[in-house]
């Protein structure tokens, strides 16, 4: 393919001949490595007439290029990129002039510098990912979901998707909600009371700008999910960390003047303690007293393949007073971006609004395709598979750590997907993370859940939803090895 | 297919005996429309084994809900819900309890009540739809994308499609802008300084997070595109409107105090202006001055047929002053939800940090399936075919103008899709729109573009990117008629 026409532009600024800038774009488009070696040229008629300037001088350029290497002939199909062209430095384009903005000082609000932890970015290629929260290829139901992504993508629906929704979400899918997955919950809810966001992290973000100010107090359980508190430490909020035991959250320790409260009651986040039905009751007496609202996040609750869940807190709701989010990242996949809020409409409403304001609404391709998915059964039969191998591993993993000695500081009840570990108070898990890398096993230390400047540092989490039953027993005593090891160095 | 048995719970504060108990779960069920008439219910014994009592209860309240004529028997096949069963309220669910939070005091901010218009629900069903910035299914290359897509769906993509990407983008989309889209408008960028968003909204609304506070001013156009109006309302910055003509935006209107210049020079919205070569200049210095940055929306210049577009003010940037905003929305569909950021590389740093909270990143499919769209050729040819349409169009639509005797306020001089209409002073193009939609005619009024509470009112926006060339005579014309109509009843 030749390089398009219209990527070359005389330098407005340029000195020199035009001879000379029309060899100096092209130079500079070789060296910065946006011509590659072996590329053609446009023609010398072409370019003349695109840079409005004669047909001579382009040949003279190319002729002048050919002579340093730039450029080589082949006869009457035109001029290519030479394979002795200089090669374009891998590690930095150069840049067209110097940077001459105080950022520091031009940005308004800084967002890097969070809790929320990387990932290993090479994890997929190691043989021990006691990864959490990824989804796993070989349990995906790869076949029909291309059906279905096939079908929204036919004829018959590609209007639907081609169409800017504004602030609307996709009907069918929202039906599907309606119909087939919130009863499974415990939940009656109307369409009005529904909105589709970019994943439950995107729901969990909505809820914080529409419910918080700086004025405001929300409480999180601790230890929490990093990335939501994230979210409330920029809403510049007030925060109050409510202790998490084997129930979950603890209501009585909700404070006077707390505003939202956001947990986790199937299954808190990370220890994996489910809140038992009288405590549940508690904490919504406790929300009225507080006229505050509860935004429960259900993030797991599919993957309840030991016992039928728990309905939701919502579903004991009487008042209006829970806002629900669900996702299908877990169930399906992550990188699909989608989940939903359900909550009262005038919440859902102003949600919309801001929904509409930052980025419209989620594509309509994947609500469609996940619509399909949801109708046509696959998605049901989808999580019956991933619960029977998870249900396998969990046990396998169960067996391995009591045979290795490692200590479970929870388990959910239902089933889930991690175990959360605590290792001997003299470990650091940051420590174990890096040198289990060393031995391909990836495990995720438990200090970023906690928010705090000096959390315990000897928790860690270990999922199975990405590693085979097989592995896992070799994998568990690699961290059992692991944690021995660093025990002795440290008694030395 | 089975109503699932996983969607029934009996409710936890529910009075009465286990037998009523279920009839009545089953009846609301019913009723609330969630099991709609024919729907088969789950067996008594997979409902009694769900709910832990015995079978005998299951199958006395089955037995009474059918004398009730809620459910029919079929054999051996089990329990319907009959035909003849009360038919649900098609207005509205019953809800479960009252809602008993103070929204209004409950809620921190409030997003409703911007200026975006919403449009006519049911255009697409309207013979003469001069609406803006929808794409027209019939000049899209329908199946070149579903093949593209189907490419990104297959197994070798597959786990590239279902991994969170965290904070990254495709890096296939990411090369083919890098090399492909922005050398077009003389822009050259590292992948560092880009980042894909979800449309050229999400990317707005990303600068206006980063860069702007409520102690910082932000100049736009006026008029301007509305939703970006709303996006800095919200940011709560200091606002400062500065005056179109036929050159754009003037650059010595810009007051002391400006941090941040938002700005369409190539194609003005909504008047279509494109800012000549030397104001763009004067209007680089003139940011150097206020040590202001300038955010560029360059949203159509694919759509230049008719002479070859100016490089983006971006590509005269040597400070790495200008943040430039893309968007794959008008040239594709603007339901695809897909833009990009490019700029320095410490904005982009916390523009990115600020998406992975928000939204974390634009869903995997949707990037590669772009990506594909982009490097096999396809959106190349899309641009041609949509651009020779719109140059047909375009000249249908400026012959009809003239022959009704409108009057054209606007026209871009590289080509676009809209024409900004001035009518005669004393007609109000809301009023004239809301006539003219009954007899099936769309356009847009044009006051939300201006900030102000007493806009000119007889503004408004035409479009050919929705309507055939065959239906533009007779669409003008009936504008001219209603204008006319409407003249003489004011007169009368």
């Amino acid at each position: 393919m030749a390089a398009p026409v219209e990527t070359f532009f005389l330098d407005q600024d340029a000195q020199g001949t035009l001879q000379a800038q029309i060899q100096q774009m092209i130079a500079e488009a070789i060296l910065s490595g946006r011509l590659p070696r072996g590329e053609k040229l446009p023609s010398t008629r072409r370019l003349s007439t695109h840079l409005g300037v004669s047909r001579i001088t382009v040949t003279l350029a190319y002729t002048e290029l050919q002579a340093n290497d730039y450029l080589t002939s082949k006869g009457r199909s035109g001029f290519y990129v030479s394979e002795n062209a200089p090669e374009p430095p891998s590690f930095k384009l150069r840049s067209r002039g110097e940077d001459k903005v105080d950022w520091g000082r031009t940005i308004g609000t800084n967002f890097t510098g969070g809790s929320t932890p990387t990932k290993p970015p090479d994890w997929r290629r190691m043989k021990y990912p006691f990864i959490y929260g990824q989804a796993d290829p070989t349990l995906f139901d790869h076949n029909s979901w291309r059906l279905c992504a096939l079908r929204a993508l036919g004829q018959k629906d590609h209007p639907a998707m081609m169409r800017d929704y504004y602030d609307q979400d996709d009907p069918q899918l929202i039906e599907f909600i309606t119909r087939h997955i919130l009863p499974r919950r415990g939940i009656l809810a109307r369409p009005e009371e529904i909105l589709i966001t970019l994943g439950a992290q995107n729901a969990l973000w909505l809820t914080a700008q529409v419910l918080l100010t700086q004025r405001r107090t929300a409480a999180i359980e601790d230890p929490c999910y990093y990335s939501l508190r994230d979210i409330l430490t920029q809403s510049r909020c007030h925060l109050v960390k409510i202790p998490v035991d084997r129930g979950g959250l603890a209501p009585d320790a909700l404070p006077e003047g707390t505003d939202v409260i956001y947990t986790t009651p199937s299954h808190q986040s990370p220890t994996t303690a489910t809140m038992p039905l009288e405590r549940r009751k508690v904490l919504l007496k406790r929300a009225r007293e507080l006229e505050a609202v509860v935004v429960e996040d259900d993030y797991d609750f599919e993957m309840s393949f030991l016992n039928p869940p728990s309905p939701a807190l919502k579903s004991l709701d009487r008042e209006g007073r829970v806002i629900y989010v669900g996702s299908f990242s877990k169930s399906l996949f992550p990188g699909l971006r989608l989940g939903y809020l359900v909550g009262s409409e005038p919440f859902i409403r102003e949600a919309r609004a801001l929904r509409s304001v930052v980025l419209r609404h989620p594509p309509g391709l994947i609500q469609r395709t996940v619509a399909y998915f949801l109708s046509l059964g696959h998605y049901d039969a989808l999580i019956r598979r991933i619960g029977a191998a998870y249900h396998q591993r969990r046990d396998v993993m169960n067996t391995a750590i009591e045979d290795t000695g490692l200590t479970i500081a929870g388990r959910g009840v239902f089933g889930g997907s991690a175990f959360w570990m605590r290792a001997p108070d003299d470990i650091d898990t940051r420590e174990l993370a890096d040198r289990l890398m060393a031995k391909d096993v990836v495990i995720e230390p438990g200090a970023p859940f906690f928010g705090s400047s000096t959390p315990p540092r000897n928790f860690y989490r270990i999922a199975y939803s990405s590693i085979p039953a097989v592995r896992i027993p070799k994998g568990i005593s690699l961290i059992g090895e692991e944690i021995a090891a660093m025990r002795q160095t440290g008694a030395k």
